[in-house]
C-alpha cells in the first residue's frame, strides 16, 4: 500500500487500547506513555478521543477501558454467523466431555478463541474469546495450519517455532510432519507443548466450500486425562461435533470425504 | 475537552470497524462508505490501514473482520479480573437454573453483558458478550440503575424511556419507583418490556468499596416459566450467586447489610 493511505493515528488508537492488560488495569498518562513508545501529549490526545468515544473512562488521573470495547469484539461475532451455529454444539461438546469447549480461527501466527464453552480454568491459561495463543504448540492451531495454503505454513516455519516447552516441536521437517499427520489423521492431540500439564485435541470445521475455517478444540490437563484417553475417549466426540457444525455450515462431508466429486 | 485535541480519524476507524454486522458481513468499499457516511477515499484509506493492522482482510473486492477484533474485547476481560471471577459462578448458576447466566456492566444508556454463560438460544435476542441491551428495559439495566449516581439516571430519563413492547414503563416517575422497589428488594424482575414473551431476572454485585459493578442476570421465556415462578425459585439461587462473586471481589457483605458500620 501507498504509505500516504497509512493513517498513523489510528495505529496509535489500537496501540493505546491494547496498551490496558492484566499489568496496567488502570494506568496512568504516563504509564501508556512507556508502555506504547508515545510521547505523553500524543497519549493524551488518543485518550481523550478515546473518552469521548466512550471507550475508556478516566478516574483521578487513572485510565481504564469501558465495557463499550466489547462490543468491537460482538460485531465480529455478529457478522460472523458460525459462532452462534457453532455454540449449542460446543455446550453439548463441554457437556459430553465435562471439559471446555472452544472454537478457535487462524489470524496469522496465532490461533485466536471465537467461542467458548468454560468448564473450569485450565492451568494458567486464560483462554477468554479473543485470547491468542501460538499456532504451532496448539492443537487448534495444527488444525487451522494443516489444511491451511502452503505459503502460510511456510511464513509460520519461518518466523520460526519458539520452544515453548521442552516437548515443542521445533524442528520445521518434523513439523511438516506433523501437519501431514493432522490432516491424516483428521485431528489433532498435543500435549504440553504450550504449557507443561496441558492437553488438547482439536478437529477441522468446514464451511460450504469445504475449507476449513475453524478449530474444535477441547483442552484438559494430565491430571485428568491422558493422550490415551483422549485418543479413544474424546477423538470421536470431537470429530462428530466438528462434522455437525460443518454440516450446519452447509458443508456435505460425505461428497467431499467419500470422494463423489 | 479542546476541539484541537480530537483525533477524527480515530473515531472513523472505529466507524468503519462498527459498519460491519449481520447485515453487512462482507461489505464492499462502496456498502461501509453509505453505511458510515463517509467518503469512499476517505473509506479506502482507512480499511488500507485497518488491513496493515489485522483487523480486517480483503478478498475479491469484499472485506471482513478478522477474529483479532476480538482481542480488543479481551483486554477488557484480562483488566477487569471480575469477569474471570465471575465465571465458575456463572456457570453454577447456569446449571442450578438450566438457563443462561450474565453478567452485565452499565454503558451509558445501556447494560453490556461482559459475562456470559448461554444454555440455549433466547428469543429472537442475540446476547454475547458485548452486546447492548437498553438499560431502562431490562432487569440488569434496572439493577445497575437502581444503585447509580442520581445524576446518571436522571440523565437516562432525560434521554427518554422508549416503549419497546407494551409492558415497557416509560413514565419518568413509575420509572423511579421501579428503582425504588429494586433498592429494598435487592433484585429485579422485568417482563417483557424489552421483548414479548422474554422474562428476566437480576441481582446486584458489589466490589471491595460496597459499590454495584455489574448485575448478575438470568433470563427466560414465559413459554419456559413465569414471574411468580421467578421470584420463588430463581430469586434466592441468584441474589445467592451475586453476593457469593461480590464476596470473591472483597465485598463483606454482613457488615454492609446489616448495618455493622
Amino acid at each position: 500500500m501507498d504509505e500516504r493511505d497509512y493513517i498513523q493515528s489510528i495505529e496509535r488508537g489500537f496501540a493505546v487500547l491494547l496498551a490496558f492488560d492484566e499489568e496496567r488495569v488502570t494506568p496512568t498518562l504516563a504509564e501508556l506513555a512507556a508502555a506504547t513508545g508515545l510521547s505523553r501529549p500524543a497519549v493524551r490526545r488518543i485518550l481523550l478521543t478515546l473518552q469521548r468515544l466512550g471507550y475508556v473512562a478516566a478516574n483521578g488521573g487513572r485510565w481504564s477501558l469501558t465495557p463499550r470495547v466489547l462490543s468491537i469484539g460482538q460485531h465480529y461475532a455478529a457478522s460472523h454467523g458460525m459462532i452462534e451455529i457453532a455454540q449449542p454444539h460446543l455446550l453439548d461438546l463441554s457437556t459430553r466431555t465435562a471439559e471446555s469447549a472452544s472454537l478457535a480461527a487462524l489470524d496469522g501466527h496465532h490461533a485466536v478463541y471465537v467461542a467458548r464453552v468454560p468448564v473450569r480454568r485450565i492451568m494458567s491459561i486464560n483462554v477468554s474469546v479473543g485470547t491468542r495463543l501460538p499456532v504451532h504448540a496448539t492443537s487448534m492451531g495444527r488444525v487451522l495450519l494443516a489444511w491451511a495454503p502452503d505459503a502460510v505454513v511456510d511464513e509460520v516455519i519461518a518466523q520460526g517455532l519458539p520452544e515453548l516447552t521442552k516437548h515443542t516441536v521445533t524442528d520445521p521437517a518434523e513439523f511438516r510432519g506433523a501437519l501431514r499427520q493432522v490432516r491424516s489423521d483428521g485431528w489433532s492431540i498435543v500435549a504440553e507443548e504450550l504449557e507443561i500439564g496441558l492437553l488438547s485435541v482439536s478437529a477441522p470445521v468446514r464451511d460450504r466450500s469445504g475449507e476449513v475455517v475453524a478449530a474444535l478444540a477441547s483442552s484438559t490437563s494430565v491430571g485428568r486425562s491422558t493422550v490415551e484417553a483422549l485418543r479413544t475417549d474424546v477423538v470421536p466426540v470431537l470429530v462428530e461435533t466438528a462434522a455437525r457444525i460443518s454440516a450446519d455450515l452447509g458443508h456435505t462431508a460425505s461428497a467431499r470425504h467419500e470422494g463423489f466429486y
